[in-house]
C-alpha cells in the first residue's frame, strides 16, 4: 500500500482549477502548491523555520548539483537530505536531466543515457535513467521524478518524437528501479515538445506504465506565454483527473494563475528567489526593482497590503540601502517576501477554489497587477 | 536628570572583574558585554529577532559608514537608525575617526577635523567633532563616542603626545556640542598610545571635562597581546570605578578574559562576524575551519557542548558543504554561532562573577581551550 495519496476535494465550476491534497510519508501538501526552489540542500537564504512560517509545505533539490556537490553518498552517509538541511517536510526531487541538458556541447545523449561534465571541474560522468533514481533515492526524496529529456525549443518534429520516445523507454527503466507501492512516490514527464500529438502520446504511454503523479516538461523554455497556456490546455486533460498534475519549473505569478486555471496543482520555479537576490520584488501591484533611486527615501513597505515579515517590519528605503550595500540581509529578506507572496498567491487561489470564485480571483489578480 | 545610568553590582575579590548594568532609554545592558558590529545598519547575516535571541543587549553601528552610505540625513529623516534597521535596543555609535584614519594617505588631520575622501566614489568630506556628534544624533544613537584620532602603532612619542592633545581639545568640543544630562550619553576615549604617561594624561584631561562613561582607544592595532594586557592594567584603574569602561575594537575570545579581569566592561570586534563569513568557528574548545576536508563527513555539531540554534539543527558536514557552495546560509548560520559563542562567554563571565568565581571561570576557560 502506497503511502502517497492525492485527494481531489473541489473541481471549479467556470474552470479547470482543482483543490486538492497530497498525502506523504512526510506531510500534507495542499494543492495548487508552489515548491521553491533548494538546489543545493538550501532554498539560498532561508532558513528552514523562516520557509515554514511563510506556508511552505514542500520544496524542490535538484539531483544534479547535489550528486556533483556534496555528493549523494554523502548525504545518504549523514542521514538522507532532509536531516542533512534540518526540513522535515516533503522534498520533491529533479531527476537531473534539465541541468545536464542544459550544458549543451558539454553533454551526448545515447539510449543507455547521458555522459556530461561537470560545470564545476571538468569531471566526467554518466548519467542513467537507473542512476538518476539511485541519486534521488540517497537524497531520500519523497517525490522522485524520471529521468528525461528537456526538449529545447524550437525542435524539428523528428528530433521531439525520437526524444519523448525514448523518455518514455527511460522513465519505464525508472519505474522498473522504483516501483510502486512503496515510501517514494514517482511522477513521469509528459515530454512531446509543442507538438500535439507527441504530447498525447506520451501522456499514454505514460500512463500505460503508470505513475504516481504526472508533470508536463519541456514548458517555460523560450516559447509565447500563449503558447505554453495552449500546450497546458491541452495536454493536462490527457492526465488522470485523480492524481496530481505539476507543471515543471513554471514560473511567474501570472503563469501560475493560468497553470491552475488550466489544472495544475504543482509549480516549481527559481524565479521569486533569483529574483529577490537581484533586488526585485513581486507584489500584488506588479514587480518593482528596489535599487532604483525612487525607493531612496521610501518609508512604505514592499507592499502595503503584505503581512509578510518583511513588510511588517522594513520600510523600502531600508531594502535598497541593504541591497546597494550589497547586504547579506538584503537576499534574505528580498527572498522571505518574495517566497511569501507566491506561497500567498497560491492560498488565495485555493481559498477561491474552496469557495467556487476562482474566475473572479483571477479577475482581480489582473485588476490588481494593473493598478501599478 | 540624565536617562544614563550605571550600576556597578559587584567586583570580583581576586580579579579587577567587576559586574555592572548600564541602563538608559533603549534598555539595560548586563556588563561585561559584547557589542556585535553593524557597520552598514545590519549585524552582517543577522536578523535583530535572531540578535535577541542570542541575548544581544546592545549593537555598534560606524558612523563613517552611514554618513557615505545611505547618508546621516536619510537616515533622521526615515526616523532614526533603530526604526530604520529595525532594532529596538540599544545602539552604540563609534566617532568615525577610526575608519578616517584607517583611509591612511587619502585623510589630511588639522586642528579643525579631518578631510579624507570616501573609499565609496573618492569625494571629498571634512569631518569635524562636531560633525560627527551631529552625525550620530541624526543616526538615533544612544552611546556617541568622542571624534579622536586612533593613533597607529608603534608612533614616536611626540606625535603620540600631539595628537593625544589634540584627542582631548576634539572631545571638549564633542561635549560642548552635546551636553551631560540628556537622552544620549557620550563616551570620552583614552589615547597615548603605548606611552602611560600619556595615557595617563588623557584619562585625567578627559575627566576634566566630564563623560557618562570612559574608553581606551588605541588599543589592539598591531601591539603584542602582551602589551595590550599590561596598558589595560595601567589605563583602566585611572578611570572612575563607578561608570563603565570600554575596552574599543577588542577582540579575540582571550582578549575578552583578559579585558575582564583588568576591570573592563564593554567591548566590539568584528572577529565573530567577519570570521564567520570566512568560515572560522568559535567553540570553547578553540577554533575550526568550516573548509577543511576533515569535516567532510563530520556529523558533529561545531560544538557538542553549544546549545545555539546552529549547534542545536546542523552538523558540520552541511556547513562545510554551505560554504564550499557558496550560499547565504553559510554566513547566516556561521555568524548566527559566532555570535552566540561571544554572548555565552559575556553571560558566564557575568555569572562567575556574581558568584565570585571569575578566577576559576577563567582557569577553565583556558583549560577548555587547551583540549582541542
Amino acid at each position: 500500500m502506497s503511502q502517497f495519496q492525492f485527494d481531489l476535494l473541489q473541481q471549479d465550476v467556470t474552470t479547470e482549477a482543482r483543490l486538492g491534497r497530497i498525502t506523504c510519508r512526510r506531510g500534507q501538501i495542499d494543492t495548487p502548491t508552489f515548491m521553491p526552489v533548494g538546489t543545493l540542500g538550501t532554498v539560498k537564504g532561508m532558513l528552514p523555520e523562516a520557509l515554514k512560517e511563510i506556508g511552505a509545505q514542500i520544496i524542490l533539490a535538484n539531483t544534479y548539483h547535489l550528486f556533483l556537490r556534496p555528493g549523494h553518498e554523502l548525504v545518504r552517509q549523514m542521514g538522507g537530505l532532509h536531516k542533512f538541511m534540518n526540513w522535515d517536510r516533503p522534498i520533491l526531487t529533479d531527476s537531473g536531466g534539465f541541468q545536464v541538458f542544459s550544458l549543451g556541447d558539454l553533454c551526448k545523449i545515447e539510449e543507455g543515457g547521458v555522459s556530461f561534465q561537470s560545470h564545476l571541474d571538468g569531471s566526467r560522468h554518466l548519467l542513467t535513467p537507473e542512476l538518476s533514481i539511485e541519486i534521488q533515492q540517497a537524497l531520500g526524496s519523497d517525490i522522485v521524478m524520471v529521468f528525461d529529456e528537456c526538449i529545447p525549443h524550437p525542435a524539428e518534429w523528428k528530433y521531439v518524437a525520437d526524444s519523448t520516445a525514448r523518455s518514455a523507454r527511460w522513465a519505464q527503466r525508472c519505474r522498473d528501479v522504483l516501483p510502486a507501492g512503496g515510501e517514494t512516490a514517482l511522477f513521469g514527464i509528459v515530454q512531446g515538445g509543442m507538438e500535439r500529438d507527441l504530447r498525447r502520446q506520451s501522456a499514454e504511454e505514460l500512463q500505460e506504465i503508470g505513475f504516481e503523479g504526472y508533470a508536463l516538461g519541456g514548458l517555460s523554455v523560450g516559447e509565447e506565454a500563449v503558447v505554453m497556456y495552449e500546450m497546458m490546455e491541452y495536454a493536462l486533460p490527457l492526465l488522470p483527473q485523480d492524481q496530481p498534475r505539476y507543471v515543471m519549473g513554471v514560473g511567474t505569478p501570472q503563469n501560475l494563475i493560468e497553470g491552475i486555471a488550466r489544472g495544475c496543482d504543482m509549480f516549481d520555479c527559481v524565479m521569486p528567489t533569483r529574483n529577490a537576490r537581484n533586488g526585485v520584488l513581486f507584489s500584488r501591484f506588479g514587480k518593482l526593482s528596489i535599487k532604483q533611486a525612487r525607493y531612496h527615501d521610501d518609508q512604505q513597505p514592499i507592499d502595503p497590503t503584505c503581512n509578510c515579515y518583511v513588510c511588517q517590519n522594513y520600510i523600502r528605503a531600508y531594502l535598497r540601502h541593504l541591497y546597494r550595500s550589497n547586504e547579506i540581509l538584503a537576499s534574505v529578506l528580498n527572498t522571505h517576501h518574495n517566497l511569501y507572496y507566491y506561497q500567498q498567491l497560491m492560498a488565495g487561489a485555493r481559498r477561491s477554489i474552496a469557495e467556487n470564485r476562482f474566475d473572479q480571483f483571477r479577475t482581480d489578480f489582473y485588476r490588481d497587477l494593473d493598478t501599478q
